[in-house]
């Protein structure tokens, strides 16, 4: 059984690739960082998310013959707000809201956190060398996110490479893989996945404000909200 | 004055590289990370050494003419403690002492902390993307280490390719670098240099052990004073 780190943020695309992960056979090692994102919601959200993968048999889901293990969470916590920098990260800057969908897709975000992914991946690295992992996995998507550069795949890639220089286990001869299975999907091509899945989209968060119901408005609830609409299906979490 | 942002660890290392950007005109950015290793003595060891070159004026030190503009030091915490794997964050395993030299330079040692400069150099470029740095520097080491495969030079010029890739800044075209001023340095040659500088080794703390006083007896105790020795000078730091 290949083992396999799993960055979780108790979102959409990152939870439908632990559902993947797990229809797909990995021992799963949920990793979850938190960075000193405004909200705690999020976290809940992870939380309910692997405990629900955690409490599953094999006769409650899909793909019954071939069906993987998840482990218990790991929480890392790095106070990325401390260097600030985005709107996600620093409560002086305001979460945009009703933008332009246009504007969405051709510029990066304030709530662009620098570094994110490649501290995510790294401190992924170093939990999948102390587990003896193959894999990281990242729900990390292209399309779109197209503003934020570290979803793409030549940084991927990049990554990839460093890591197998940067390890023990890499110059033990070990090869250390990066998967992003989302990242030339739309919103809606992933939806349309995780349901055949039975990701439980009713445990997940995405809204950037971090309150009791999800806004709707901001650019996070808005791609969600339109992929859900695209994919035939509707969105089971609360919206103010 | 071009910016960079150095990652400081209180240690002789880390230290000479301040003292090397100070002396070439840098403004320089200190970072600390505390990423749970075993005690806090060397974080009061980069509070010192910041401040003795906050506190400095130009007059003070060599190299008058042309001289660098010290801010205030950073940290940002990451608990890697967490994930374990190293003598350094994982109070079950043992410091290592009295190793065989032959055996210093052949393996890997359990001081490895997995994944530690890739995180490192992650939250650097981080910090180096909301300050608008154009350098990194760190104090890696390619000939004392050889253990350690995140101290040499394809991995760093591994993490500056990906650098690059990952970030806001290198998608408008800036280009940030890795500078590693000592990875080919023995460490008689870094204590030379760092004299010439008048880099406050009386501050700086390597010992792995965390105590009043330094172990001599543990494998960075032992390498630094053997550079000491190398360099015909004597340590200033007091040992038990």
């Amino acid at each position: 059984m290949i083992k396999a780190v799993i960055l979780t943020s108790g979102g959409l695309d990152s939870t439908t690739c632990l559902g993947m992960a797990m229809s797909q056979g990995r021992e799963v090692f949920p990793l979850s960082i938190r960075y000193g994102q405004r909200h705690e919601r999020e976290y809940q959200s992870i939380v309910d998310v692997v405990l629900y993968y955690l409490g599953k048999v094999k006769s409650d889901l899909p793909n019954e013959k071939f069906y993987g293990i998840m482990q218990p969470l790991k929480t890392v916590d790095v106070n990325l707000s401390s260097i600030g920098g985005s709107a996600l990260t620093d409560r002086t800057i305001a979460v945009p809201t009703n933008r332009d969908e246009k504007k969405m897709s051709a510029e990066i975000p304030i709530t662009y956190v620098p570094a994110r992914n490649t501290i995510f991946l790294s401190i992924a690295m170093g939990y999948a060398e102390v587990m003896k992992a193959d894999e990281i996995w990242i729900g990390a998507n292209q399309l779109d996110y197209s503003g934020y550069p570290d979803c793409r795949e030549e940084f991927l890639a990049a990554f990839q490479y460093l890591a197998n220089l940067a390890t023990k286990r890499g110059v033990e001869g070990h090869t250390l893989r990066v998967v992003a299975p989302l990242l030339k999907l739309s919103k809606a091509q992933i939806i349309k996945e995780g349901m055949k899945l039975k990701v439980p989209y009713q445990l997940t968060w995405s809204c950037y404000q971090g309150e009791d119901k999800a806004c709707g408005i901001c650019d996070s609830c808005k791609l969600r909200l339109a992929g859900f609409k695209e994919a035939g299906s509707s969105d089971p979490i609360p919206y103010r």
